[in-house]
């Protein structure tokens, strides 16, 4: 299997890179080769197989097309200008998140070698007066560009499979928590940030009350559902190829009793609770309650606990603990 | 109240004239000029304003600037490419419906005047496994190309009306039957034809079972709509502009009693059973059953009964009915 993940250098694409090299093989296949594509290069991994990184601007046809070839099996898409981002810039927004989306789909067709192309949408496509909770068949209504981008991409990735000019599937991300890393344009950056700052015994900003509702994943869990998603079989995705990743619903207040129990309470009095105008909108449409239960049926999975996905943090993305 | 309707030579196109020709005022002000833009130039109509017909192809960005200027304060934006037409032809599909609409939305956000634009969809944004009944708060999932661009218009109007771009709003036109005129590319041209053809004693084509339940709207109804569309206050909208037009659900057979209900036995005996393998994959998923609850209580309407249908084809479509 010849993978390319677009988005490569990211937080879930290299969470993505590591666990296929963890897995070695891809819808039951050696994996021959992985190129992790994004506007820089990504930094490289180990692996039982080569790895590349390449450069490549979405935006750009002939850097597609330099990226996706005759030999590429397997595509992830996670590029994309993220919430905040595209609010603010909404040219930009267009450009990356729909013409992008196109241009790789564009590219797979006029190859005619059907790869399996795997497309994350967001939960942001959800919102407005759609009653909740949101299930596989609730309306989109995203308020917010971002999300009307995304779902656009799954209308394009349907129809392109569809048509059968690629074996593609969606999933629709949950916020992925903890993030590692620093913060980015995502109006869901504190999130991650309220957690892996404190942890680091660094204060940070918690702009809405202790009682909102969001659906979350770890950046592990995620990546682990991605390659699952490659590995479900055309068929039994049925006549809606894009669902959404499970997850699952926390309160803040839950997850930082989540953080005090793993790491004791000094990193919850680092939280400083100020509300921020300038996103204030936005969140005050993401208080969600989400059944992925497609997905679920699929074989992807949530996290069991919270205090999995502080661990994980942990583990996996700090040396030690802050204040270890 | 200056109004344009890019696709003002079709059937909808020509009906709404007519209508805001009848009522003379939009939006509670006198209408001071109506242009009908077309690929080809439309017919003008009697009005008590000045009607002008225009050339315009919205796949061409300088054509869309010709028609929409400073002055517009309305538009309805009708042009498409019809759901067989659009699955034959993909590119030619996204040209039109996608793109096409893309350029009405960005002359409207470079000009800065906020008009009201009236969005077409359609039912095609419907399928799959989503649950029927549909309601306003059902996954669009299409199962052709012609739905996709649909849906994918429908996320730019909401997004370019919450952005402020425009006024915009969208409804998802039911089949219009008894459509005028000749058959069209649209997979549903039939559910006009099989009424249209033998009420002036020629033979048509049926395509499905007696039994097969879709979702109807007459033109005049339809257009009648569409004005009252344009008058609906934005802010009565909520959080999508966009739902399905009212319309009903019969089946083959409770039309056709309709029709020898208003135009007697003749007619239905010159209905041809035959399954039309090209578009027999369309029409499996067009077993409709629809609450367009929103538009209802926004004041649009359904027909009473597929009788008005029938005798609103003959009063107004046909000097007098066949055989008559």
């Amino acid at each position: 299997m010849n993978i390319l993940i677009i988005g490569g250098a990211g937080v879930v694409g290299q969470k993505l890179a590591r666990a296929l090299a963890a897995q070695g093989t891809l819808r039951g296949k050696p994996i021959t080769k992985l190129t992790l594509a994004d506007l820089n290069a990504a930094p490289t991994i180990e692996a039982p197989f080569p790895v590349e990184a390449a450069t490549c601007n979405i935006t750009d046809t002939a850097s597609v097309a330099q990226v996706i070839t005759e030999e590429t099996d397997v595509i992830y898409l996670l590029a994309a200008v993220v919430s905040a981002h595209a609010e603010q810039d909404f040219d930009f927004g267009y450009k990356v998140n729909m013409f992008g989306t196109l241009n790789v789909l564009e590219r797979c067709r006029a190859l005619g070698t059907k790869p399996v192309l795997v497309f994350t949408s967001s939960i942001a496509v959800f919102g407005g007066e759609v009653p909740q909770p949101y299930t596989d068949h609730s309306a989109l209504n995203p308020q917010i560009s971002y999300g009307a981008q995304k779902a656009i991409g799954e209308l394009l990735v349907n129809d392109y499979a569809r048509k059968g000019f690629i074996d593609g599937r969606g999933f629709r991300l949950p916020t992925i928590s903890v993030r590692p890393g620093v913060a980015n344009r995502a109006a869901s950056s504190f999130m991650s940030s309220i957690f892996r700052e404190p942890l680091q015994g660094q204060e940070a900003i918690c702009p809405v009350d202790p009682d909102f509702p969001h659906f979350y994943l770890s950046p592990r869990q995620c990546a682990l559902n991605l390659v699952k998603g490659a590995e479900i079989a055309a068929e039994d995705l049925g006549k809606n190829p894009t669902m959404t990743m499970p997850g699952r619903v926390w309160t803040i207040r839950q997850m930082i009793d989540a953080m005090t129990a793993v790491a004791g309470p000094e990193p919850a009095k680092l939280i400083r609770w100020q509300e921020q105008p300038e996103i204030a909108d936005i969140l005050a449409g993401w208080r969600l309650d989400i059944r992925p239960e497609k997905a679920l049926r699929l074989g992807l999975k949530a996290d069991d606990s919270f205090e999995d996905n502080i661990r994980y943090f942990l583990e996996e993305d700090i040396a030690a603990p802050a204040g270890a």
